[in-house]
């Protein structure tokens, strides 16, 4: 593999890229969200299926493939474990259609696992699928293993406010990784969403409580949090169809009309918008950081989402509004001490035109990196460019992988270590920066800033 | 004309680039949506009129020299045949204002067309205009001498449903290039725009039939693509306001309203948005690739369109959504076997948050490339990088000029192709691409790609 | 401090780019937009406090201070002039966090006044806090030494249609800049803004006249700007939360309603509406500029706006549209001669999507330059790039550095010269423009540009 993959094509720039590059490549990763399944690391069972691996369950490969004319059927996703003639035939398509990926970061990142932990260079195809499936296989790579060779310093995972986190408790003594669960309650805010009644349900009996209305309601989810804080969680995460928080005047006869199913899909949403202030001002008295990326139209093919379940690809951005949007929850806890508002967005203008001049006024704010359909190394630049420029580098969140497939973080963070390399060396080379400084830089962005904004 | 334009200005890329480029530079044309007339192909006179054939019918070319204080009289836009004074003053006055085109691409399409067609290398100013004029005017090119100079192996017109193509169906055997209507409807799906009832007499004219009521109406379209597909056709097009594509309850009774003028402008564009779904029905069954640009605020000063017509260089883009206008349209058809889509926008953003992620998932879907106020190198690079690290190469829809233009059909490809081996160089050059890898690419983009998008 | 900063990486390139910027390097300044207070220029005090001068005024400087967590107390917002005790150590917190502004144009235009002023070439940090204050005291800077050393020909500055304009005139002979007012109506044309009544009063006085009525509203807004034409305006400049321009059937109504203080904000905004189309119609007879730049959520923080007023750093871009707003003004006045119509935003979506196309077909249209959010280097060339390919250069206001602190005015527009330089650089670099061209292009957008746009 090639040292110089991604830096700047200029030989100047790239003399200095490649210096910075250097000394943070092998810095420890920070990977404060994604959604590594806590069980398989407990259960650290060695991975003998490259498909179950590579393919299945990460929608970044299978919507690529799907979009070239292959069935998610034929990639296995939603069948559960795989017979190994199952599992060859999926391996083999996406060899034989390793085109698809070309000029993605999925090519990119399965690139540099296949190097990096398998020692494949050969380019994927028909004729050498077996060969390398075989070479994967016969490796019997174990979870807890790779997480120690990749040097992960901390990996959260994304959790369900009902859950006991008792893998994270029996990992906490087993792994030299910090393993923190992350607070992700959307479900738990959107009453209009069915099946309202059995998650409060389920909310009560994990917090041993009894929820009869609001107040018990908000003492429930107090006391997960506390639950998850107690598990080392850092974060809340939150997800919705927009960024809005506004208060409602009643929101105890908007719980209880919820809880007899009885609600309109307005009144859920203005209940969710209230409770975007309540996870705000909970944040801003326990600490966690909270972090926001809403704007997404999930399940987008409701043929695909009956047949395949969510997270299956189809998942589209579209228009998303912060700066309106988020004037209730800043004007009360905007300059909270110790509040921070961790703010993301899959529409890239967004990030510039609002998130970073959020981020470069309120201290709580701070601009999220670029994720999912902006990971790519043309969306993380303009964001460097469009974010940095407004609000200088103290206002990122830092790298944030979001992925699922535990074999791609460490790409994933080589990949956004070479990019700021490169874009700092640009702003070396133009004299608006010294070397020192920028060194200075691309350190606190791999390690020390998202231990601070993340307060590890 | 200097070989390396457009190319990356880093010598090592450049070199790359230039590799690539010279091996697509002479593959031959496909021009699968623009606006060349027909009939001046079935005539074939000589082009003698050096403002009839670079400046009035181009609006690419009349709205800068408008913008520059050149009244759209002074430069024959709508004035039909011009005396040979008035096109005189016509291009001095382009020759005169050659600066108002610096840093555009029509000044680069346009020196492009004077060296290859003409052997103009000199720079058009107030000296020489009249020399100019001559050298092309003496050159008496005619339509099919630069069609089969040109290397055009697939060209398509855009055509009025009612239209018999009869110049379709002449030129058939006397030219190589194979000339393909596109089936238009537009106005036939906007009932609340004038005219409506004369379209439907013209429409039953053509189709051979009566329509009495909706069904009739869905039926006369059915006939008429199907009489375009007799004569080539491969696409049909659209483009309205917005990308919405909603059902109607009772079609028929809004068909009936407007049969008789009573609709309102809301009914109208309910009725257009059902019609989407109709279309993309037809599309699905009949084989025609369905192609969408919407989102043009069309004949913005009123005064203009009174005076000069449409297509006079005041459509203006404005904002336009996808991801949710479209989502009932993919739930039908969006997996559909043989179904294709081609979006296209001039709305840059909406590129890579909208149309990448619904090309990488949906496989009907195809990006279409950037066109109109988005063929410029700027915009081009910006569309590579956005869409294509996103849904990959194979989602591209390939090149489309969409021009009207005939002699500048050839020097907007070479455009593109040079853009394209920019780009890829710029992948092969940070090791995100091999370059045999980049070869192939490029190949599909140029021939293989629009062929398989187009069905040709 | 570097002779190549911000100049292309390539060397190439670059070479060229330094031809182009050594040519227009001591051009001298022409400034038609900003917010110098004249009184500072009338009273020519020598500048003895470091932190007046570079801190407490700017609220580029003193946002990203408070994203760091520096409260604005601590930096004298809002406290009038401070004690050398205060002023040190606001200053030192601006050298002790020098690294807040890293990548920031702030810190590009700090370190060139600090240099080309004051001499200045150390990095500022708390070590030498202390000398820096001393230096840049003991130098006695006085304003107008300033203004002549920059070669600055002309300075607008903001100013309220009430104003005497005084200062202006005293030193229409004094100095050898020439000192212009600009007519800011804002707060005249919305009637919905607590203290309506107030305001008219004042401007009844100012004007000399009653106003009883929407008539003599009129006739006083024309009254002042004769009084403002007379002291040597050139432009009138509008900002408002939108871009729409849409006449009322009865504004007398409204005004009369506004006079009680009985009118609702939606009808307030429909009032403002339709006195964007009068303000046009006067700019079209009276020939003033018209310059607009919409969509800015102002004072977003109340708290702070309550406690340090307006302009301290929580002015927020959110979207905004021209496209649809602009429609009615544009078909009453697009093609007026002499009308000029100067578009700004910070939404930079819209310079490309929007503003490009109507500055390429109205010949009254003028893109203005990117500003405020988007003058960083990234957000230029961004504009360059997108705005430029679409209209040309010749549809270009030339820029504009809308500051309020004197200081930063050469070097706001030696970066702009440079970045110029660099975008011309490349075009020649990729033979889409001979150097000659080039060089008359980038002189034209320094001088002759801005000139003829705002009619100097």
């Amino acid at each position: 593999m090639r040292e110089d993959r991604l830096l700047p094509a200029d030989p100047g720039t790239r003399a200095v890229a490649r210096r910075l590059y250097e000394a943070v490549r092998d810095l420890p990763i920070i990977s404060p969200h994604g959604h590594v399944d806590p069980g398989m690391l407990l259960e650290d069972a060695p991975f003998t299926d490259p498909t179950a691996l590579f393919i299945t369950p990460d929608h970044y490969v299978t919507r690529l493939l799907h979009a070239g004319g292959i069935g998610l059927d034929r990639l296995g996703v939603g069948e559960g474990p795989l017979t190994e003639r199952a599992s060859r035939d999926a391996w083999r398509l996406l060899c034989e259609n390793w085109r698809l990926l070309r000029g993605t970061p999925v090519r990119y990142w399965l690139e540099t696992e296949f190097e990096d932990i398998f020692g494949i260079t050969e380019r994927p195809s028909a004729a050498n699928a077996d060969v390398l499936y075989d070479l994967i296989a016969d490796r019997r790579a174990r979870p807890r293993e790779l997480l120690a060779r990749f040097g992960i310093d901390f990996l959260a995972t994304t959790d369900d406010p009902a859950d006991d986190l008792a893998p994270h408790a029996a990992l906490a003594g087993a792994v030299r990784t910090r393993i923190a669960p992350t607070f992700r309650p959307d479900a738990y805010l959107e009453p209009a969403r069915p099946g309202w009644a059995g998650r409060i349900e389920r909310l009560a009996a994990a917090a041993g409580t009894d929820i009869a209305d609001y107040k018990g309601y908000l003492a429930a989810l107090e006391n997960r949090r506390r639950h998850f804080i107690a598990h080392g969680a850092v974060s809340a995460d939150h997800s919705h169809a927009d960024a809005r928080a506004e208060p409602v005047d009643n929101p105890d006869r908007l719980f209880q009309r919820a809880l007899t199913g009885d609600i309109t899909e307005a009144e859920g949403t203005a209940f969710r918008r209230h409770m975007m202030l309540e996870m705000a001002r909970m944040s801003s008295e326990d600490g966690l950081v909270m972090t926001l990326h809403p704007g997404i139209h999930r399940n987008h093919h409701p043929a695909t989402f009956e047949r395949y379940g969510a997270d299956t690809g189809h998942d589209i951005p579209t228009t998303v509004e912060f700066t309106r949007a988020l004037a209730p929850l800043l004007a009360r806890h905007g300059t909270d001490p110790g509040f921070h508002l961790v703010l993301f967005t899959v529409d890239a203008t967004v990030y510039s035109r609002e998130i970073a001049p959020l981020a470069g006024f309120y201290p709580s704010v701070y601009a999220g990196v670029p994720w999912w359909f902006l990971d790519n190394p043309a969306a993380i630049r303009h964001f460097q460019e469009s974010v940095t420029e407004i609000a200088g580098f103290s206002r990122l969140s830092g790298f944030i992988d979001d992925t699922r497939a535990l074999c791609s973080i460490p790409a994933r963070h080589d990949m956004s270590r070479r990019l700021d390399a490169g874009y700092l060396a640009g702003l070396v080379r133009t004299h608006r920066l010294d070397e020192d400084e920028a060194l200075d830089t691309l350190t606190a962005l791999v390690t020390d800033q998202p231990r601070k904004v993340f307060k590890l």
